[in-house]
């Protein structure tokens, strides 16, 4: 394992390679980090953190880590990329662990889904000299745990980054190629802006599946066993989203408050209007603001965020009977 | 082609061969059915009837048919089974135009998403001795027309018959047989239970997605580029849902009303109970409802309606580079 007493030369401006890359956390984010980073070679060693033995175990039984420790102040040791990915609630235990630990010039950024808490919560942890680049990955899987995650997960998907104003424009250049070299797109903006347009693109789309879920099972007229028989229907894929991690997606909401509010409030207005042109049988209305949606659709494809392969006959992956 | 005044043995009880089978529409589903009848051999000939020459001709060009019609009452003549595959709007009109020339004992279905409204367009054209059997495949996929069909689209699905308590029993049983045969299982309930149970498993998802696709075209202080460019994040997954044919969805709402308005209801009330949970921080209950839906996904899994592959990270198919 390389030591923080290295004398290290330093690294060129654009420069992807880190000497010890420390992951706390190594969920599906952290090790497809891991696997991504081994892939490219972009650190000469690459150790990990996680509260418990079993996560540890898994994640050396992988490979996919050079070392994994319990605490993260003997992760961050040494280390000249520190990449926070546990859930957004333990940011100010795991800052205040880890701080007095962390090397002089590191950069520590994150990938949390939402990104201004990042400053209130990990902020008054980082050491002068140490530098704060906050960042999010944008792309995932209803899967967690270090078994979840692949080398592949960040390619051609985008990765927000949001600096401060004051943050240091060599670790952001640092940064940013690194997660390039990940495989993903790099986009910078501020942490205001990055909360609102994951909160329509992300948090809200969560929060309905979460919640059509749950009405469907609380539903007392239609018993679960239909509700599930007949999921193929649509509901499945609402099943698929929502069966993301639970304790992650409590800290989204909880963090990222004001902005899900006000995409959620004009989401029931719309909601109102469509419900309205039920009621009322108003076939023109409906079709339209259904053919509306369907551009939308193309859009994402031309854009390389999704493939065109039909997806709710699952082709490719004919169902086993119920066994 | 058969004609009607073959003189043929009453078929086997349970048989699920037919001399003529007749589709009336050859979009996703008819084309699926002509596919896995002919996989099945479960039919002697296999014609199709579309409005437009373009559909006819894209029909017999992919070989799925042996015969297109533009007229309905053509395409039935002669047929021992009649499929009703075109939008719930057309039932109508379509009944109206087959009347005369449905062949004594035929069976005629259809696919409908909505079952209550079937014995009210298209009942009244059912001549005396004809059997009208409504039917449902809960199965389907965002795709439309003849090129999107595939033989395997029924595989394990279920396939909902809705008869009516005079339906005659014999053209259940043959029309069971038929259904199982093109790789479904088949369920029988009443077109009002079916009609409150696709509320929930269909409609409300489909209804939901297209609102909050267009919630988030709306959302003025983020362009569309931005939501376009971060949709991997759980976005794109509701357009996937959302880019169902508009006409077909504008049907289904028109046709099932109170059904759809009644799950609505509740749906509204639990995403109030969330809004009011975030906005007073109640993590807790955050936690409970969100962990719920997991178990549900886990039971849509365990009875064979998905698979357990990751799907939002999209693994089997990276995406291309935006072109």
């Amino acid at each position: 394992m390389a030591s923080e007493a290295d004398n290290k030369a330093q690294p060129p401006a654009g420069s992807a390679h880190f000497d010890r890359l420390a992951l706390i956390g190594v969920g599906l984010i952290g090790s497809s980090i891991a696997r991504a980073a081994r892939r490219g070679g972009l650190a000469n060693a690459i150790v990990g953190c996680a509260r418990t033995e079993k996560t540890r175990d898994k994640a050396m039984e992988l490979g996919i880590v050079d070392a994994m420790y319990e605490d993260p102040a003997d992760a961050v040791a040494g280390a000249d990329l520190v990449i926070v990915c546990s859930h957004l609630g333990s940011y100010a235990t795991v800052g205040k662990t880890m701080a007095a630990s962390l090397m002089p010039g590191a950069i520590v950024t994150d990938v949390g889904s939402v990104k201004g808490c990042v400053a209130r919560d990990l902020g008054p942890h980082i050491p002068e000299g140490v530098h704060l680049v906050p960042g999010h990955p944008v792309s995932g899987s209803e899967k967690s745990g270090p078994e979840a995650g692949f080398a592949e997960l960040f390619d051609g998907r985008w990765w927000i980054l949001t600096p401060g104003e004051e943050a240091d424009a060599l670790a952001v250049q640092r940064l940013k190629a690194f997660v390039q070299a990940l495989g993903s797109r790099v986009e910078v903006m501020t942490s205001s802006r990055h909360d609102l347009v994951l909160a329509i693109t992300s948090h809200l789309p969560h929060l309905i599946a979460y919640n059509i879920v749950n009405t469907a099972d609380d539903m007392e007229t239609v018993t679960q066993g239909e509700v599930v028989k007949y999921s193929a229907g649509g509901f499945r894929d609402f099943t698929r989203i929502a069966a993301s991690d639970p304790e992650f997606w409590r800290d989204v909401f909880l963090n990222n408050r004001e902005a899900v509010l006000e995409t959620l409030g004009r989401f029931t207005e719309d909601l109102l209007a469509l419900q309205r042109a039920i009621r009322w049988g108003q076939g023109d209305t409906l079709l339209r603001l259904f053919s509306e949606s369907r551009d939308i659709r193309q859009r994402i494809i031309q854009a390389g965020q999704d493939t065109e392969a039909p997806d709710f006959g699952r082709r490719s992956e004919p169902p086993a009977e119920a066994d």
